[in-house]
């Protein structure tokens, strides 16, 4: 048993209800990768610490999480530039895809883990192909992740197969590596191999991760297509039934809210702001009609191949300036909520709702320390305000997953990023490749 | 005369027409403030020069420039946050600024300029009160600003001299500081006040800098009141034909457009959208709109007191972003148009549209030396795009000012930051004090 301690570091406290607020000059004690106490700084230690970090003058808060990501998606950074979304779709990212090799998956999942723990993201919530090579550059890097390997239905019989297997195979194979069923859309996976893979999530429990709703103009198709919305479409198969994170959802009607309801307990929403903007999609989620019926919305950057970033710190401001624009309530996603939203529902979009997310004993000890000394952030009249609206990734000086340091004074400890973006480099153009003609799949929804 | 050479870098081209693009492996000649010739590297120099900065591996861009800020502010950061405009303007700001001092401007001011810099913001348009010193922070920080003397009717003829008078002195004060008459707003200034200060104006080859048709609710609170919308009060008290800056303009309406378009070689807006958002001010500027009459646009934070950073990188970001949301077209806003607003049209708006703004023989040398070798930048498929979309203030590795080197591998070279720091935060409770029962002013537009 490994005893471990950060000292005299101020926290950030998340409670299940009321306001986030930080309590000052903490000892926070860990046992390999739990946390064990927090305890005002000096209350004398349980057991000798075998490593001791110096938490003066840092704020600790709960790893971030990024609740819904294409992490190797970073190889198509800046590519797909002010396209709209069927173009985005059409002419780059999905005749890109076809380029996919398991190396330039890895290389890719490599570089987006390095960028992730850097700004004190230490899980991910991932939805991708090739996702055993996803899984290796997690375990590599230290960071935890959630893996969804991603299907269409039009790759046929097999190839979902192959991917419920993938499932299972990283379900068991490492402590910080999770793995959900990924069915890629209501769209895109017909309502039987929808059905078909909710019978094995209910059958094994695990749970699915998928995109759905994702612009009202696509449950405006749903409904002209086939009668029912793509919320309806989870219903009836089953999908929600047996537990999911729901991709986006900003084309939720208010007449799926009653669904939902029904699965409060096993449904989540990832948000990713940027995204909505950037492709012009309209209104985001709707996080406050989903909050009232107990819905928890973690927040995710997408892939990098639209949202630019894997930086959580931007989405999590993002959410809350644009809440309040379509809210048109300048009061409404607060600084506390916007907080809970970035750690504690993200650890139920993570599926770890009880073990992820917050600063406490019992939780895992994936934490993020920040140095806010810097004059963005001061005075620091409200250490809250600086973590939503001015706080910067390269604020981020130490990272903790699972009790093991895994960036140390804005240093990764388990990475050489010098080899990790030579690889990413050399290996960019391949990626970008348009001249095969084809596309993984067209998007029509 | 002092030459100066930034060796081997790439540099951001912004034409006049056409799409912004890189220039590779390019050497920037400099002799005393000014860029003498932009050529490929190793081409001999005309001089031999006195300092040489490598800049291998680094994008050169023009230093960005702020278009829109009240930089004392900054010790209000964090201090008023999920509040209504209303409750933000009369709970907490106006009765905050009761408590301004010269000192305490001075300290503010100082932490600003330390921010913008290492942030590669190289010029500021700012609104405030003790503009003086303000000037002074600026001198000693080495950043150039264009600094406009904040007044209200409300404070009676002598303020308004005074602030006309602290115009005069301060536009012959130091070649990197340049002066505008600050009425505050057409709702806080009376007509009668802002026809004077047009005379000023144009007696005397000054410019104007103020609010105006900040919400629609202010132009409907106008019309309302008076009839006519705030850009019609700017048009009949001749400030338009003088000459002005515009900040926000969100609520400027169709019918304002031909108006303004008569005065677009005199008339620039500034647009600040984390603070629509933020303050739930219903739509943005309407930049496309402007831009279809030949109005300017600059970009700007207005003050941290409501944006929280002076990060002019995170404010084009959010222009790019919201104007294909408020457009809702992903086409709208492009890279290019995005960092033409940022440079060229900026430079217009600090009144200095030949002399800033662009990487060009005759031009000032403010320039701002990248690194976008980090992670979140790579790999690198378009600059542009990583210049809007995934760029960090903290990917600032040098700046000059007028051939001056005020940042150097990520430090100050003019100012003691801990000192900045120290002064800011030992003041930092005395600005924020509501004791007083007292404010400056009362919003009611």
């Amino acid at each position: 048993m490994a005893q471990s301690l950060i000292r005299n570091v101020d926290v950030l406290i998340v409670p299940e209800a009321g306001e986030c607020h930080v309590a000052e000059a903490q000892d926070i004690h860990l046992t390999d990768s739990v946390i064990t106490a927090i305890v005002p700084t000096g209350t004398p230690p349980p057991a000798t610490p075998v490593e001791v970090i110096d938490g003066t003058g840092l704020l600790a808060v709960p790893g971030l999480i990024n609740s819904h990501t294409h992490s190797p998606m970073v190889m198509m950074r800046g590519a797909a530039e002010d396209l709209s979304i069927d173009d985005w779709f059409n002419q780059r990212i999905w005749p890109m895809e076809v380029n996919l090799t398991p190396e330039r998956v890895r290389v890719g999942a490599r570089l987006a883990c390095a960028e992730m723990l850097l700004a004190g993201v230490t899980t991910f919530v991932d939805h991708y192909f090739h996702a055993d090579q996803i899984a290796q550059a997690a375990i590599e890097t230290g960071i935890r992740a959630d893996l969804a390997p991603t299907y269409f239905s039009s790759a046929g019989p097999e190839a979902i197969d192959a991917a419920i297997a993938t499932t299972r195979e990283l379900a068991t194979l490492h402590p910080r590596i999770t793995a959900s069923l990924g069915p890629h859309a209501t769209y895109t996976v017909s309502d039987d191999d929808l059905r078909r893979t909710a019978d094995v999530a209910r059958a094994e429990g695990l749970r699915i991760h998928l995109h759905a709703a994702e612009t009202d103009d696509q449950t405006q198709a749903s409904l002209d297509k086939h009668g029912v919305t793509p919320i309806e479409i989870l219903d009836r198969t089953g999908v929600l039934d047996a537990g999911a994170l729901i991709a986006h959802g900003c084309g939720i009607r208010d007449t799926d809210l009653p669904i939902l309801a029904r699965y409060a307990d096993r449904t989540t929403v990832a948000t990713c702001p940027k995204v909505y903007l950037k492709l012009a999609m309209g209104n985001g989620t709707p996080v406050k009609q989903l909050h009232s019926i107990g819905i928890r919305t973690g927040i995710g950057t997408d892939g990098a191949a639209v949202h630019n970033t894997l930086d959580v710190w931007e989405s999590l401001r993002l959410l809350a300036l644009t809440q309040k624009h379509q809210q048109n309530n300048a009061e409404w996603m607060p600084l506390s909520d916007t907080l809970s939203l970035a750690t504690r529902h993200s650890a139920a979009a993570a599926n770890q709702p009880t073990t992820l997310g917050v600063l406490e004993p019992g939780r895992q000890a994936d934490i993020t320390l920040l140095d806010l000394s810097a004059p963005h952030n001061q005075p620091l009249h409200d250490p809250r305000a600086a973590l939503v609206y001015s706080v910067r990734a390269s604020d981020v000086h130490t990272v903790l997953v699972a009790g093991e340091v895994v960036v140390r004074n804005r240093q990764l400890t388990k990475l050489d990023l010098a080899e990790v973006l030579a690889d990413a480099r050399s290996l960019a153009h391949t990626l970008v490749d348009l001249s095969q003609g084809s596309a993984i799949q067209h998007y029509a929804p």
